[in-house]
């Protein structure tokens, strides 16, 4: 096993006041605005075979987020089986995040009216996690725009993901921008790859990632990019303040990538296990005060931005690209 | 999914001076002692048919112990199937113990040279845990003497586990005795139930057990229940001095029994599921210090007795039944 995901971008654990627990409903609005079209793929072209149905979240953090999706999979795969009455089935849900993830507390807030048995699989999703053809519904949320690795071509520059229209130019700009590009490519190949091992045949996948328009103009749409062009500006005030080095501060880039639609779309449909079934784009859910996205992007980012500087907050919103994948018969 | 498992008497989390981690050197020694046991069932019983091989620990705590019984099965495992170059064998390893045990530190103690996946599943495993047909090996060390419940017949009565031959005589002692051998009965019952469903038929499964000799004589030889005698000479002291309350101390019964091997003997050979193998009973393994005895004691004991009296400490030792089953073909 590699170590790769020993690294520190888990969401904040506990209940606490900044855990992610008490600050990511933003994040259960991608659900709400989802959850409509799983209900549809399941109806319709889930395929199962079996009484016994494994669900799997990757990158479920502490769970808050990941329980009424885990529900809402359950209970349509429910409609579709047992009212009809051919019969009665039995679901395991597997919660996959990185090790450092607090798996004790999504363990203390499992809903006590749960309808499935619980496994935690803890471990990069970029790699292979579980047994071969163990998987009926693989679901990702607000995961897959996380890297395995800042690129190299861009140590040293701003990221696509913060540089919103601004800092970079020209050649370089291209540069950096390509290097993520193909990194997230790299990593979702990589993700699809050892899903395709895991998931039975017939089996269905809806990823949620957040993504910027195909053509953005910064200076007029609010997007989950622009937001973290407001983190660049407070981390570059505080470094011009002498609160954090100039040095760290130019070194840095965000271990993410924002991708387009259509870059997702290119992507995934050039995977031969998987077919697109439907892909969709939608303006992600729950409105929050300023308070609340403050909270909510300190839930997620604290644990890496401690780790690199010693810790700052700020806000988020973006478009979500809903996809529904299967995977095809050999 | 019932509530049943959210008990207190996990082990002691974490990495700390009380932790479970730093102090069950003694428990792992039970493990020296069946090792040689375990892996002559595997080279001349184990049948398996598939390259996808699951191992499960049923009470794994924090994992100290457990790493290395995972470590020896699934190398016992490889050299049998490896060796002949008939498959290259992946192994994924099920972790369980109560919700709330300490899982996060289970997988930040994760051996990194492991070649198993991991997976936590929490909850009683009385109860239904995993898929059907999914674990080739089971495995559970020094956790099936805990029992779902105390026996009713022995509220407000001294329990057998804690007796040691004083306290209660004649009938009412063997009232109590028995009514915790049946709940150590329907409790062991129940596991196997769980597991016959669980396990793939020709799958192997390796119990120990502390156990009590036939007969025994607690003036003349030193055993588990001798050492719970000692906690019950301190609580009953501390009880005198005002320090814990009388009445709660008369209330207090220990939720596990420590059975005889021909007890253990007389509920396994009555299962339909499963044959017994092989069953042997040994000295269990390393000579801990008497410290190294209280400190143990504590991190098995401590989260239970701060839960019923506000924390104490004692010291173990005792004989271990090893029983090896086999899941009979249908």
């Amino acid at each position: 096993m590699d170590s790769k995901d020993n690294r520190n971008f888990s969401m904040n654990g506990g209940h606490g006041a900044h855990s992610y627990v008490k600050n990511s409903s933003y994040q259960g609005g991608v659900l709400e605005a989802a959850k409509a079209i799983i209900e549809e793929e399941i109806a319709t072209k889930l395929e199962i075979s079996t009484n016994s149905i494994c669900v799997a979240d990757f990158g479920c953090s502490t769970g808050s987020n990941s329980f009424p999706a885990m529900q809402a999979i359950i209970e349509a795969v429910k409609r579709k089986y047992e009212s009809s009455g051919l019969k009665t089935l039995e679901f395991y849900v597997c919660f996959n995040d990185v090790v450092s993830n607090d798996f004790n507390t999504l363990f203390s807030s499992l809903p006590p009216d749960r309808s499935y048995e619980v496994a935690a699989v803890p471990g990069d999703f970029h790699g292979r996690l579980l047994p071969p053809s163990s998987v009926h519904f693989a679901y990702s949320s607000w995961a897959l725009h996380w890297l395995t690795e800042v690129p190299k071509a861009a140590a040293g520059r701003h990221s696509p993901a913060w540089s919103g229209g601004e800092s970079l130019y020209g050649v370089e700009r291209e540069e950096v921008y390509e290097a993520y590009l193909s990194q997230f490519e790299r990593d979702l190949e990589a993700f699809l790859k050892c899903r395709a091992v895991e998931m039975v045949e017939g089996g269905i996948m809806a990823l949620l990632i957040p993504s910027l328009p195909n053509y953005w103009d910064p200076q007029k749409e609010f997007t989950v990019a622009s937001v973290t062009e407001l983190l660049r500006s407070s981390l570059v005030d505080m470094a011009k303040k002498g609160r954090l080095s100039e040095t760290k501060l130019e070194a840095f880039n965000f271990p993410y990538y924002i991708p387009t639609p259509e870059q997702v779309w290119a992507i995934l449909q050039k995977s031969n296990s998987f077919s697109i079934e439907r892909m969709e784009i939608m303006k992600s859910g729950t409105l929050l005060t300023v308070d609340g996205h403050v909270a909510c992007f300190r839930a997620v980012h604290q644990n890496m931005l401690t780790h690199e500087f010693g810790a700052e907050t700020i806000d988020e919103s973006t478009l979500v690209v809903v996809a529904v994948l299967k995977h095809k018969n050999a």
